[in-house]
């Protein structure tokens, strides 16, 4: 029996209080294919719960629009000072609260990993993460936001990590690598 | 024309991913009435998302049973490290996120204004405030976690910053005080 290969569709976030990325990515057996991208802007809230609950809203649309059967979201464990982190667990808080409100599984990202996921390179600048996923997902926009491109790196990163075949070279013990590799052990 | 007291319901949230605390009060005029107490326990839980789901249905559930006007929460702005301030502002979003999506205003109380609004020490402790809590309420519940009683006082704190009454001793422009005070400007 043949198994099919089961689509995902992987909606990505990168929360902030002044942009919120997302992208979203649907996946048929092993190639990702782009459905949206885009950017909530809440640089015109100054009210900080103004800016909470439009990410809160925003994620519910998408989610709503997409129907994405999991979430992948950037999240930095580190940060400069403690009054940037309380405001950024605020803004991640208000994004996984709309997610959880929809049984969505989700699964955190470091910046770092994503980027190493997507460029080979932890250090990669975001205009090198952008072009590469305009390259893998083979579209082309120049206007957008570097924030939007974050969230849609986080649906592909997680792609990525979950998506690894086994081809051959896993085994499920010592016993099983020897009959996989008769030549191999002497 | 007499103007009618109005009555407000003030929910108060003291956010935390162990215990989350609340309180519910009634003010009529300027009598403050206990409504609920209670505490949300999430220690049960291991996922850190379970935690933050819990939240956000559990202030959702207690917003739908007592329809409160405003929320109060107890919001520290500084904190040990940045790890311990994203997680708390996790648990601060799922909270206000409850409440934004029912369109309740939100205040914030640091915790030494708390302490100081109740028992008119900003050094007091959890044990004190609980006392006073009981004192002024009228109740009493030596089972209570300490955690819940830091909701209501959040709650409470909150009716006391707002019901600051006029007592003639507002004014609204220099004429103004020097006609409620003829005697006291020479």
């Amino acid at each position: 029996m043949k198994v099919q290969p089961k689509e995902r569709i992987i909606l990505g976030i990168d929360p902030g209080t002044t942009i919120t990325g997302y992208g979203v990515i649907k996946v048929n057996g092993t190639i990702p294919e782009l459905i949206t991208i885009g950017s909530i802007d809440l640089s015109k809230f100054e009210d900080p719960y103004l800016k909470l609950k439009h990410i809160f809203e925003r994620v519910t649309g998408i989610i709503n629009e997409y129907h994405p059967d999991e979430l992948a979201i950037e999240a930095p464990f580190y940060g400069k000072n403690v009054q940037s982190m309380l405001k950024l667990g605020r803004a991640q808080g208000a994004a996984i609260a709309a997610a959880l409100q929809h049984s969505l599984p989700i699964f955190e990202y470091a910046p770092r990993k994503i980027k190493m996921s997507i460029t080979g390179q932890g250090a990669a600048s975001k205009e090198q993460v952008a072009s590469m996923l305009m390259n893998i997902l083979k579209f082309k926009n120049t206007d957008l936001k570097l924030d939007a491109t974050d969230g849609l790196a986080a649906a592909l990163c997680h792609f990525y990590q979950t998506n690894k075949p086994v081809q051959g070279k896993a085994y499920n013990s010592w016993k099983d690598f020897m009959n996989k590799n008769p030549g191999r052990v002497k």
